[in-house]
C-alpha cells in the first residue's frame, strides 16, 4: 500500500503531497504552524511561472486547497524526532509516534536574523534578492553579510539597483575570487568593511535608511531596502538518522530527491539544491512525492 | 554584459526567460511556432502546484505574458544549428547567425511515429487529442500507447467520442493511479492490452479502421481516428557540439542545469530529468536561465 509522511507544510511539502496523492498514496503531512511556509509570508511573488504577480498567502492557500481536495491529512504537531524503525521510519511528536514506510523531509531553513528587523520584513527588509530585488529597481539598497550569499545577492542587485552597499563586520568579503571580482566589476557596488548595522530607520512603515556602526560611531545611510544575507540554517536537528549532508548542513539528494537513506526523500530549501525558489521547491516536491509514494508500495 | 539565447518556447524556455530577464540579462528566445509548447496543447492541467485545474493554453499564455512584460525578444525562426564560436555560441537560422556567450536549450521532444501513418496524418491520424478530438465527436476512436500521455489523451477523448479503444503492447497502463482511475470512470473506454496496431485501413482517403495484432492473429476494428501517443524523442539534432547525452538521447545536466559543454545549459523534456512535468520543466528553466545569465556576464 502506498503511504508516506511529509514533514513540513511549505510549498515543497504541499507539492510533494499533491503528487503523492494523485499517484494514489495515503499522505500525512506534519506541520506545527499554518500551511504555506516561508512562501506564505512573501508580500508579492513575481517569479512563479504563470503569475506575473501573486501574493504569497494566495499562492500558498491555493496549493493547500489543491492538496486538501485530493485527501491530504494534516497533523498540527511539531515533529520531535525522525528515527529508523523495522518497516521504515517513526515520526515522533509530543502526542505519540507514527510509522511510515517512506518519508519526505521538507522543513526548509530558518534565516539567521539581525535582531533589528522589527516590522520591516516585507517592507524593505528581505532575505532574498532574487525574490524581491526587482521591487527596488533604480534605487539604493544595502546587503548585510560578507560571505558567499551576500556576494551573490549583491551581484544580483547590482544589475537592478542604483547603488548596492555591502555591509560586513569582516575586513574583506569571503567568497570565490571570481564571484567577488564579478561583484566589483559593477561600478555601483560599495563595500563597507568592519561595519555593522545597528538599526533600521523607517518612513511611512517602509525602510528609508539604516544606521551603521563603525570606528566607534554611528552613521546613517539612505537605502530603500536591506537584504539580509547573514545565512540561514537548514532545519534538520530532529533527524536522528545518519543522512548525508553538505558541509553547510543541507541534505544531499539525488536527481529523484532521494537522500542517502533508502526511503528517505527531501525537497526544497532543506536540500543542497543549486537555486532556492518556490518553483524549484515545488519541482523537488513533485519528485520526492512521486518517488517516495512509489517506493512505499515496495515496502512489505 | 548579461546576454543569453534560449532555444525553444515551451514552459521550460519561458521560465528560463523569466529568470534570466529578472536577473538583468538581455534574452532572445528562438521558437518557430507559437509560445507555450506542448503544455499549451493540454486540455486540463490538474497538477501544476497552485492550480486545481487550468487549461494548458491559459497557463502557457500567462507565462508568455509574464516573460514579455519583462522584455523578452522572440525570433520566430527554426534554429538550423547551434555551433561553438570564439566568444561562445552561434545560433544559426535561415536568416543568419546570432552570437551569444551562453545558450539554454529547451527544445523538448517530438512525437514518436508508428511508421504506418502513411498519408493519413490530418485525415484521421493525429498526435494531439486536444487539437483534433473535436473532429470525431460521437464517433469511435483509438488511442495507441500505454503511458501517461496515452491515458491523458484517452481521458480527453472519452468525453467527446462514442468509444475510445486504448491499444497498448503492455499488460497494463503506466500512469498516475488517479489519472488511470479517471480514465476508467468513463464507461466508453476499452483497453486492449498486449496488442499492437499493424495497419491502417482507409476509405476515401480517411481512416476507417485499424488492424490489431494480438495472440498471433490480426483483427480489424472500425474507428474514425487513431491518436498516436507512443512517446517522444528529444529534439537535439540541431546541436553541433559534443554534448553528453543519456543512452536514450536526452541531454545530461548537472544540478544547475548546465551541460557537459561550458556555457551550454538545458531545461525541461530535452534533459535526462527524473520526472517530466510542467513544474519540473519550469524549475529547470529557472536554474538554466539564472545560471546561464550569470555565466554570460563572465565571458569577455
Amino acid at each position: 500500500m502506498k503511504k508516506i509522511a511529509i514533514i513540513g507544510g511549505g510549498v515543497a511539502g504541499l507539492s510533494a503531497a499533491i503528487y503523492a496523492l494523485r499517484s494514489g498514496a495515503e499522505v500525512t503531512l506534519f506541520e506545527q504552524f499554518g500551511l504555506g511556509g516561508l512562501a506564505a509570508t512573501i508580500d508579492k511573488i513575481e517569479n512563479y511561472p504563470s503569475y506575473s504577480a501573486v501574493e504569497g498567502w494566495k499562492l500558498a492557500s491555493d496549493m493547500s486547497a489543491q492538496a486538501k481536495a485530493l485527501g491530504l491529512k494534516t497533523v498540527r504537531q511539531k515533529v520531535l524526532s525522525l528515527v529508523k524503525s523495522d518497516g521504515g521510519f517513526d515520526v515522533v511528536t509530543a502526542n505519540g509516534q507514527y510509522a511510515f514506510p517512506a518519508v519526505v523531509v521538507a522543513t526548509g531553513t530558518s534565516h539567521n536574523k539581525l535582531g533589528i528587523e522589527g516590522d520591516y520584513v516585507g517592507h524593505g527588509v528581505s532575505y532574498c534578492a532574487t525574490c524581491d530585488g526587482a521591487f527596488f529597481r533604480g534605487r539604493p539598497v544595502a546587503v548585510v553579510g560578507g560571505g558567499k550569499t551576500a556576494v551573490s545577492e549583491a551581484t544580483y542587485l547590482a544589475d537592478i539597483c542604483s547603488d548596492v552597499y555591502v555591509v560586513t563586520s569582516r575586513s574583506e568579503l569571503d567568497a570565490e575570487q571570481k564571484a567577488t571580482e564579478n561583484l566589483f566589476a559593477h561600478g555601483n557596488v560599495h563595500p563597507l568593511y568592519n561595519t555593522s548595522v545597528s538599526g533600521i530607520v523607517g518612513q511611512d512603515g517602509e525602510v528609508a535608511a539604516i544606521e551603521l556602526f563603525a570606528d566607534g560611531k554611528v552613521d546613517r545611510l539612505n537605502v530603500s531596502a536591506v537584504f539580509i544575507a547573514t545565512g540561514a540554517v537548514p532545519v534538520t536537528d530532529f533527524i536522528r538518522l545518519d543522512v548525508e549532508k553538505s558541509s553547510r548542513g543541507y541534505i544531499v539528494v539525488d536527481g529523484r530527491c532521494e537522500t542517502s537513506v533508502k526511503g528517505l526523500f527531501a525537497a526544497g530549501d532543506v536540500t543542497d539544491g543549486s537555486l532556492k525558489q518556490i518553483v524549484t521547491a515545488c519541482a523537488d516536491g513533485a519528485k520526492a512525492g512521486s518517488f517516495a509514494a512509489a517506493y512505499s508500495a515496495t515496502v512489505k
